[in-house]
């Protein structure tokens, strides 16, 4: 996530993204202007209280934050739109599962045994350890730095190879890069550790007995999968069908960096659509069919080239994406982040590469967003096929299916098997048992394959699942191919995923809605759906006479449910409205003096600073409408008389 | 939580309660009739996923439960109504903090210390735990059925004394009882171990080198207090202000039982009201004081009576509520529990005994509500203070102090220290420093004693914080009476504090609501504003030419943020509406042939039954005005056509 690996690429994507800007925003478009420019507005968040690190009084604790009133305002109103578009417009089932979570799900989920990242200590100092992919990357791009003219060719390119693949290494070629380049502890300079895996979830105890062992979740889904029957019972047995869920994810993370990005505790939202893996098509498809968006697919990174706009039906045609249902999600999401104020200029999706990809993966697409960090992943979309269906079946020992239902009856052929018990007691004893069981309960394939083997060979092996295995004999077995009518057939759905992470959302949709007048009076402009409160009240100065009309206009906000901030102290209403433009408040409601004689109020907006008059009867439907984006602030201009405050700014 | 304590008042306050039920019900009045009643609540529960105990395919884990669809969307409403109720009507601050909370900040509020539970163990099979106070409870309980006629007055009186003050005792005073009573193990009859505390929160490890120490949050209220002086600013300075939070509490329950009341892992909302200690006044009490409501305090609990229905105005005269915020804070929340579907009936607010009271609580009050468990807590209210802050203080060493300001300038007389710093330094040589510096810090009172001492008896001790002590004599130190003249004075806030315990609300709401057309026919009679889906949209047959009208209705619907179920099954229509009744729906919009004809629609409320004709212009605002609850089924009724379906239901 180091800014510095496509600097230029950056900057140049960065410009036409910032092309809207002021001129002085515009000089900032160098490394460091982007870093400076960020310092800028984690001021502005930290001074506005939108977020702010965790326990401050106690020194603050890496990795976790609290949003503060503004921040937990956006945080809802994110959450809200993420709700009212793909849950409620998806008609998607919605469940809250627990934080808590025993630990055999989370080992039939895998977690238990890769959810780690490699670790190495300092052999001296112990308790100084580090991320080894981190450690790894920074003394390369240091070395690039410090020794620019000295690197040979080679060696440069064996960098390059280092940081393409550093997410695919496993610790023993960790172990070998570290030597091959000399690493030392960067604190110290004192060697390294042998290089471990560090399990990235939490471990709790539950109960006071010490024998029931668990974690905090490191993701909301298998709250979900754990759930499958029961939502599919919910669903009347239908599929496909959706399960979402907002919530909490925990990863006890080695040593939090990069700020907002990367915590210890975090907001997501994932979605499980469970389909049929025959038929992966999409009922809405065909509405956006012709929906253009920037595909950095896997072609085009292996070319070093550029993410490339495309439709979804070309996207399909070509084989890019996998099927209509992950495409759609694609173009859903790339509808939602722009919904809460993402540019789109700066988001692309970023396929996942073969060695990216877990093996049970059909396919995999990474939201990524262009800020000052460079490209963040925001949400991934997998299809991650049967794979966590299957593990839960094997491991909770229940059958998690559902039926393809036929119109008609269909008319399959069973291979049937018929034991000679006898024959297989005498033959193994001890193991009769055993060995019946697993024969009775061969699937299609393997019963086939042994039909054939003892029909060729005379012997077919069974393997067992401990692993051992008996050689089986022509007298022990036999089949009978069976014509059987059946009126539905069970299926292990698969599902595809998209999973996204709210927090990191919100903070690159902070980046990309930062603005700044002059260095001293800088502001969010993000969509008035997502800010914290949609308007501000105001009174030119103190005066009991505006009394009832401020009382009158916040009954009315207050009955549509409009968030806002009365302010009617006599200081400057320059200062006034920018602290109100500091806390994102898209607009305000000023009452001065021709409020008495003529029952109109003044609205100015947030990013222009224009002002309109508008009659005290019609202020709060149009602030309605403007905080719902049912109106757009250009209309209003026209609409109402523009008002040129004197000398109020 | 038993339901046998009081059967007798429970039944005599449960009939009335249920007086608007059906006759069927009114059958259930009964110590059996409730708990049978319970457990066709839960059937539903549990049928149509409203709630399911947490992973169930693994054969389910105690103290945790899912909410399922239903469950999951009434949980989000009841927290828009408290965020509605609260935050946006009282403008209070709103933050979001994290779960993860490191140990210091646990130490200083106390947890850390005191915030377990006694348990003991089998001595035999030591896996085998109980939590001493419900052992002693069912011990007592259990006694009393079988040894019915042959208890002794003494014994019986005994066995309450012990019942009433279980909450009091402390580790020996359960070892005495356990002896005094011979409880013994219950599943095996084994001797039991000595009583120990069992510290209830979930320890964790932040971070890989296991030296950072956590604990998952008890509570919400300790990540507003380590923010208080971000809030403080935040909110210029000023006080009082109030900051709310909703979020998730953490309690590792020795063995958790009572269904949904007592879990792991709970939604919370809490308050933290900062007052200035000198004035508990509330700007908004006054249209508040006639405000009636049921208050069980002190005096009617020591002496064995009801509660008593009081005004505001009369229970702050009579002292019997101590201030005005705590009962606006009271009446308020009365009107948030009968808001989220809870019956006035069932609600009493129990004011806390001195023996229940923590030292530093001014004021402590329960809402309770009345279910088949008997009364149980569900919002606590108490004048905590400024024990949290000062704690913080103390182990954080911030002020953590807000200021009173005066409008003129304030003379004040200032007793200042001189001290003869080489006489101290000859006299103590090693510890001069430490206690220079405490004799710099003395507060206030101090300094007047140390002068009072030193001018009486010529001498003064000194008690340093590590409890040594010193003697002072008078050429060591001298003080000056000085006039100061202060624009403001430093104090520390008290802090009033509702929480609401946010699933218990809910599953009393679900216990209120519950009702039965017969034992087949159950449903939840709910607020609409807290119903999972506002509406249905039925087709009462499977008919095309319907489709047009559903897509209107379903765009209309969409478009107001309405949520809602379609059906267009052929399906018995009957069948259907018994199917929605079971999610809670209160609305149905039915399409029949004679939509097609006169574009009329039929609406059906879930408790009537009844339905009436509604032009398919005008559907959608109605049903938006019956889900938001400013029309009423009753007005429907009037305005409307009364439709008798034929043989529908």
């Amino acid at each position: 996530m180091s800014i510095f690996k496509h600097t230029t690429k950056l900057i140049h994507f960065y410009r036409p993204f910032l092309k809207s800007f002021s001129s002085m925003e515009k000089a900032h478009i160098s490394k460091e202007g982007l870093v400076s420019r960020r310092a800028d507005l984690e001021d502005l968040l930290k001074r506005r209280f939108y977020i702010m690190q965790s326990f401050g009084i106690y020194g603050g604790k890496a990795g976790l934050y609290d949003y503060g009133p503004p921040g937990c305002a956006i945080k809802a109103n994110v959450e809200k739109i993420w709700r009212d578009h793909f849950v409620i417009e998806e008609d998607m089932l919605e469940i809250s599962a627990t934080n808590i979570t025993p630990d055999i799900v989370l080992r039939a989920s895998g977690h238990e045994e890769k959810f780690s990242d490699i670790m190495v200590n300092d052999v001296e100092k112990k308790e100084i350890v580090y991320r080894a992919d981190h450690l790894i990357e920074e003394f390369i791009e240091e070395t690039k730095t410090k020794q620019k003219d000295k690197l040979t060719p080679e060696k440069l390119a064996r960098f390059d190879e280092i940081l393409r693949r550093i997410n695919e290494y496993k610790v023993n070629d960790i172990e070998e890069i570290i030597k091959e380049l000399g690493i030392k502890s960067t604190k110290t300079g004192n060697a390294l550790s042998k290089p471990y895996e560090f399990n990235l979830m939490f471990a709790i105890q539950i109960g006071p007995t010490g024998d029931s062992k668990g974690y905090l979740r490191p993701e909301t889904a298998q709250g979900i999968f754990v759930n499958f029957r029961n939502l599919l019972e919910y669903n009347g047995g239908r599929v496909p069908f959706a399960c979402a869920q907002l919530g909490i994810g925990f990863r006890n993370e080695i040593a939090p960096r990069g700020g907002l990005l990367r915590l210890r505790e975090f907001g997501m939202a994932e979605i499980e659509h469970f389909v049929d893996p025959e038929d992966k098509s999409h009922p809405k498809f065909a509405s956006y069919k012709d929906y253009a968006l920037p595909l950095y697919h896997r072609h085009q990174q292996e070319n070093g080239l550029d993410s490339v706009e495309m439709t979804l039906t070309q996207a399909i045609s070509q084989k890019i994406i996998n099927n209509e249902t992950l495409a759609y999600f694609i173009a859903r999401t790339h509808q939602f982040l722009i919904r809460v104020g993402i540019r789109p200029e700066g988001i692309r999706f970023r396929q996942h590469l073969g060695n990216e990809m877990a093996h049970y993966s059909q396919d995999c697409w990474d939201a990524e967003v262009l800020t000052s960090y460079g490209w963040v992943e925001v949400v991934g979309i997998a299809d991650r096929s049967a794979f966590d269906l299957t593990r839960h079946t094997k491991y909770s020992k229940k059958d998690l299916v559902a039926a393809r239902k036929f119109t008609q009856a269909k008319e399959i052929e069973v291979l049937e098997v018929k034991l000679a018990k006898p024959v297989i007691g005498k033959a193994f004893k001890a193991e009769n048992k055993a060995i019946v069981e697993a024969l009775e309960n061969l699937d299609e394939n393997t019963r086939k394959a042994a039909q054939e083997g003892l029909a060729q060979d005379k012997t077919w092996t069974l393997t067992l699942e401990d692993g051992r295995t008996f050689a089986i004999t022509p007298d022990m077995m036999s089949f009978d191919l069976k014509k059987k009518r059946i009126m539905e057939e069970k299926f292990t759905p698969h599902v595809i995923e998209p999973s996204f992470g709210i927090g990191r959302i919100i903070y690159c949709s902070w980046e990309h809605s930062f603005k700044m007048r002059s260095k001293e009076r800088t502001y969010l402009h993000i969509p008035p759906k997502i800010a914290p409160y949609k308007c501000s009240l105001l009174t030119v100065v103190t005066d009991p006479r505006f009394d009832p009309f401020v009382n009158k206009i916040v009954e009315g906000l207050k009955k549509y449910g409009i968030s806002n901030k009365v302010d009617t102290t006599g200081q400057g209403i320059g200062k006034r409205y920018a602290r109100t433009d500091e806390v994102g408040i898209p607009f305000g409601i000023t009452i001065d003096h021709d409020t008495l004689e003529k029952e109109t109020v003044t609205l100015r907006e947030i990013d222009t600073t224009l002002q309109v008059r508008v009659p005290v009867n019609e202020i709060v439907d149009l602030v309605y409408n403007l905080s719902e984006e049912t109106a757009k602030w250009e209309e209003v201009l026209k609409k109402y008389p523009q008002f040129t405050p004197s000398s109020q700014e």
